[in-house]
């Protein structure tokens, strides 16, 4: 009698417990949906700091913004940790049709590129792809610029861009062993503007010059090609790689009311690529999780787990903050709950992924009203997260609408415009409703 | 009886001839809706040619390829008219804030602008337009660069860019009566994206440094200026205006069967500005208009009157081509039956405008099937034609779906790719149809 009247004690003491804490969920969706906390922090960072390649002064401003704009936010904490990486600067790139049909080329180094040390002319020599490149003979290959021509499929989970990437990444040390003197790839982009696609390339000694063309221009060679005469180039590309560089993770933590050593770490990445401002190329992902973790911290009391925002340094040249971050914490994984990081722009999130049935039949009825599909186990957490989930930390995933995200991806054109606010609000509902629910529950 | 009997042949000759002439309209517009001559036409110029700023040696090559490509393209007769104006040329430009949020700005030097002689550093002041910057005090402008924040309208016939353009043209001269040491506009243009759209300012001595920013730059400066600090811009500009420019109105002309000195002027710009291709403006009217001619010429006899086909030069800098012509043909413009520009790239013509009822009844019922709507009395022909139209020429008008014209209008991004062949097609058709029937008709 007495057990089952405890039993039933603890029964009602969940249900009493659990409610409340689906009601705040509840309340802190609604509440995300009229906020302009994100906005606020997108427009700042990306007016005040704008582009913020890392390693630079820019970068550095980007660091002490973040830091003021997290202790503003009332966090528990806000600390710093340092990242170090070659710094890779661009100083400028120009291209020309020399002939037959004479012609500037809009394109952008890629970061880690080499550069042409003055104008370097060469004829063009046409691939579709790597595939076509690697079966290519040297012979084919030797004192030329390779051009590859892959493009890119629109979709609206970025599978398309993941095919259309390795180009970017491999095309010059290929094309390097093969012999030629620089590579030109079409703009690993969906858009058909005249906007070259930056972004980076692996790390090599001695790299070719390498650069991405705007879909525009790639076309324009493609046409050229077609009329079947010689088509010669001259590139000059002036950029450099130095040792030295550092930034920092800039971190700040909401701590948990009952296991503060637990953490839910939710984030995005401060760098950006020095071409555009950085709006959908990570400013949303700061502002989305920012916003998320602040009005939880706005709750009248802390969740039972910390909440932390980690904005990771130099992301865009190689997941440089994401590596330093698992590496200085990697005794204090099994600590870390779960982790996400918020890098797709601000469109709308579409389905929720997290391999954790109970979690899900948790977290559904709160976020279906936003338009949100039960998702399967996700097969990732972000690129930052990549470091920590193959170290063993649990990962869950709002997929958004990326449909229009490698429009303006890595281009000048990744500007406040491009962010609908009311889509930067359904994110930062949905990230506020999955990481409470996280830190909150049993 | 005899009468009658003759008057019966009359009429019935009459009705013979005027089906023949309808139904040679009618497949003159169905060939023109299968033919490739008018993407062919604009593929070569943008590929071949590329941007074409007058009076550079690009300009010559395009009027070479022009002189070429209506020679192959069978007209009777072609041949080239001088046109002399100043030269500017775009040597480089760049923008940055300097304080407090220092970030480059994406600006493009206006055609005769002045140039800054090195960087350039002064507050910015902004005004919402002419009429703002009109009333305001000497005081509040002397020494700073003026800063011109008004809009353009997206609109079916380009009338928001017919209210916004005074900015480009005499925001730089009134800047410099107030004091002002630079001017920046925002962008005639209704896009959104970082293209800062070129376009002529007045010709004036010593002129101020003029640029455009693109919107985004100019919405980025507008969240700069919301935080009441003062806002420092670096400006370098170098451009220079030389006497003593030259090119060529390209004439070709299908001379008419019976009255060969009575012309049908149907006509584009062969000139570009330097930054894109010219595709939209106005690689798609050489095409429109030289393609339409070309399928008349094809028919087996020439019509009653002639189709002259003008490709004028330098109408980017202040129509100086349509005037070279109205000055050169001023005493045979009796003899210029009607005349009319496509100047307004590749969208759907959705309206025939044209003050001559009885040719509307002619010419709609094969104007209808292409969606063109009967229209009023033509209220220009193009900027070309206005010198002729003010010299008391007919003028008609296709008038074409602009909606997009002004997202791409005079920046880097007017590139093939923004031609949709199948509208370039239906105006081809609708020129096609216009031009036969006004040269055949009685």
């Amino acid at each position: 009698m007495r057990i089952t009247l405890s039993l039933l004690v603890l029964t009602m003491m969940n249900s009493v417990f659990a409610d409340t804490m689906l009601d705040t969920a509840k309340q802190l969706r609604e509440d995300a949906l009229q906020s302009n906390l994100a906005w606020d922090i997108v427009e700042s960072l990306t007016t005040e700091v704008g582009p913020r390649l890392a390693g630079t002064v820019a970068d550095e401003q980007a660091v002490a913004w973040a830091q003021a704009m997290l202790k503003d936010a009332g966090f528990d904490r806000v600390w710093l940790e340092p990242v170090k990486f070659p710094v890779w600067l661009r100083h400028h790139e120009k291209a020309r049709v020399v002939s037959p049909y004479p012609q500037p080329l809009h394109i952008s180094a890629l970061g880690y590129s080499g550069s042409t040390d003055g104008e370097l002319t060469a004829e063009i020599v046409a691939f579709a792809g790597l595939a076509e490149l690697k079966s290519a003979s040297a012979t084919e290959v030797e004192g030329k610029i390779v051009f590859i021509n892959q493009s890119t499929d629109r979709s609206i989970d970025g599978s398309g861009y993941g095919k259309a990437v390795p180009v970017r990444y491999a095309g010059g040390k290929l094309a390097k062993e093969k012999g030629a003197v620089a590579v030109l790839i079409r703009s690993v982009g969906t858009d058909s503007h005249r906007f070259p696609h930056t972004g980076s390339s692996l790390r090599q000694d001695m790299p070719l010059p390498a650069a991405a063309l705007s879909a525009p221009d790639a076309d324009q060679l493609v046409r050229m090609l077609a009329r079947k005469t010689p088509i010669t180039i001259a590139l000059d590309i002036d950029v450099e790689t130095n040792a030295g560089g550092q930034s920092y993770n800039v971190i700040g933590q909401i701590d948990g009311r009952e296991k503060p050593s637990e953490v839910i770490l939710v984030s995005g990445h401060l760098d950006s690529w020095d071409l555009g401002t950085g709006a959908i190329d990570d400013g949303a992902g700061v502002a989305i999780t920012t916003a998320a973790a602040q009005l939880i911290g706005a709750l009248p009391q802390r969740p039972r787990r910390s909440v932390r925002v980690v904005l990771f340094a130099n992301e865009e040249q190689g997941i440089w903050g994401g590596k330093a971050y698992a590496k200085a914490h990697h005794e204090e994984l099994d600590q870390h709950y779960y982790a996400s990081e918020s890098d797709f722009g601000a469109g709308l999130v579409w389905q929720f992924d997290v391999a954790d049935e109970v979690f899900l039949d948790l977290a559904m009825p709160l976020l279906k009203p936003l338009g949100i599909k039960r998702g399967v186990a996700a097969s990732g957490g972000g690129p930052d997260i990549k470091p920590l989930m193959d170290m063993g930390v649990s990962v869950f995933r709002l997929k958004q609408n990326g449909l229009d995200y490698f429009d303006y991806h890595h281009t000048a054109d990744d500007t406040l415009d491009k962010i609908n606010p009311e889509s930067l609000r359904q994110n930062v509902a949905a990230w506020a409703v999955v990481t409470y629910l996280l830190a909150e529950r049993k």
